[in-house]
């Protein structure tokens, strides 16, 4: 995997050949993004099996450390739904071998499929986009959150790559890890994407400003009455429903979990260094108290649709939406 | 003055021996805040009545120092109306030294009337507290960004440390100079008064969570639909109405400048290098663009009180404080 924390200074690829190396990439956010933490997940349970089956440790022992994976970051559903598959899949098998082998088999298939549904995302998403459209974007939902191409992001660049649309973004850089300014902006210079850098609190000005026609976010978890993603993106919802700015939301079905609301799902807070020092920087007391809240939850009423690889929905469709999906199968935390 | 570019590290103490040190200081922010600026441009106004003294220039010459000075930064209206003061008390001198004395009494004038200012601001606005509040503030208007005891802060200190009220402050950290997390929790931990530093973005998110009994900043510039102050306020505003939040601006009468209105006021933008960097850390893509503004607008719409020295007034009493103000002859910018 590219170490996300290295950007945009330095493009590293690390290997993760231990589940233990795998679950500190993760903590670290070396590897971050929703649709990324679903693959890394899978490819996390099937590290769990090889080493069950050369430490001929029981099934308990897999079962404990499949279950402690899928927690590594509660917030997106994407991490539990991908380790769920991946050793549901292992299951299959019978011996420790078999196990293995399936978990693989099943984690290259998502491997495969995230491409192929990121690239319905933009194509369905891209429909919503003019051109000569400027795009205010939140974090980092782009090729490096997924597999490749991206969900928000993905939207942008099927529009620009694929159908020649002029779009200018503005990428608020995401304190306090700076997805927005590290990544986000590092991928649509990459593509050749107009990009304009600007602090969070910025956009509100913008917005008011009348340079703002739509928001584009991704989201690490839709449930029924909203969504959650990265801190900050309630904000950018509040304040574009305050200008009449449509505000979309785009997720692969994975990240949908319809069948729990927002009182169910535990929001990450992170560690106080995070904004107390950016790299060895100080930039605050040391003895300051901080919260650190990663994620925030948008109510459905600020959401304008939301663009999957099935489609358009708006916030009114998703009772159907959850229906379509098979009867929940493909969603929900681990069970194990 | 203290270096505010070096704290929460450093606490180091300069002098500005020469007008040109002066401007340097401004432009770099080591000093900043609408209240401290207005007294170090009349200490501006002293050092050029000095140098131009000392090198027999013309009074032309001396005009044109001033200007210069007046609009280094455009959008608070303090730094411009304390050039002003310091300007035409040193026009009632006949002679250069005359000219230097009159400055520098009228500059003195100022440093002590700031300090009883924030006083008043300070007794007035803790009267809008109750014993318990958690109160929300962006940037700094503390004792650092005025003489001493601070605006918006100096009405928390005043609430808790002269009438022993128990008060909470989440500190935005204020992107991208951060002066929330460099100056505001340093200032709050100094005076022991409870304060938790918080990302920008996550105002929302508390505000929404049922955290925040209201929000308290200061004013670069009330003009007579709103006023001016670092990017983000207007954000805080909308959100806090979004959650029927009180939303509070403390100012001296210096920041009022009701004859004009927000299409008058020129928002300073500043250099990308501000989002690129932070210190010496590296978080963005050099060749990115990048939009800086340093001020937002925020319509009166949003404000629940104005705090003064004068006393707290409601937005639709603006008209009453403006006539209040001796024909305006302390407000304005710079007619030199």
């Amino acid at each position: 995997m590219i170490d996300q924390t290295l950007l945009p200074r330095e493009f590293k690829v690390i290997e993760c050949r231990t589940l233990s190396a795998l679950k500190e990439a993760i903590l670290k956010m070396r590897v971050r993004g929703a649709p990324a933490l679903a693959v890394a997940g899978a490819f996390g349970v099937v590290l769990a099996c090889k080493e069950i089956a050369a430490s001929s440790q029981s099934q308990e022992a897999l079962k404990k450390a499949v279950a402690e994976l899928a927690n590594l970051r509660p917030t997106a559903v994407n991490l539990s739904y991908g380790v769920q598959r991946a050793f549901s899949a292992a299951l299959r098998g019978g011996t420790a071998e078999e196990m293995f082998e399936e978990a693989l088999k099943e984690a290259k298939k998502m491997l495969a499929e995230d491409l192929e549904v990121n690239k319905k995302i933009g194509e369905n998403g891209a429909k919503l986009l003019k051109d000569g459209d400027v795009v205010l974007t939140h974090c980092n939902a782009g090729r490096l959150a997924c597999v490749g191409w991206g969900t928000a992001l993905g939207i942008i660049r099927t529009a620009v790559l694929k159908e020649g649309k002029r779009i200018h973004v503005f990428a608020c850089e995401t304190r306090p890890l700076n997805q927005g300014s590290r990544l986000t902006a590092w991928e649509l210079l990459k593509d050749g994407i107009p990009v304009t850098l600007i602090a969070d609190s910025a956009s509100a000005k913008l917005m008011r400003d009348g340079v703002v026609d739509c928001v584009l976010v991704g989201a690490d978890r839709v449930v029924k009455d909203g969504f959650f993603n990265k801190i900050g993106t309630y904000m950018h919802a509040v304040i574009a429903k305050e200008h009449s700015i449509p505000f979309y939301v785009a997720a692969p079905l994975s990240s949908f979990d319809l069948r729990r609301s927002e009182k169910d799902v535990k929001v990450e807070e992170r560690g106080k260094e995070e904004l107390i020092f950016v790299g060895r920087e100080q930039i605050a007391p040391l003895n300051v108290d901080v919260r650190n809240p990663a994620f925030d939850f948008t109510p459905l009423r600020f959401v304008s649709a939301f663009v999957t690889e099935k489609g358009v929905f708006r916030p009114e469709d998703l009772e159907n939406l959850e229906k379509s999906i098979q009867n929940g199968s493909q969603n929900g935390s681990i069970s194990v």
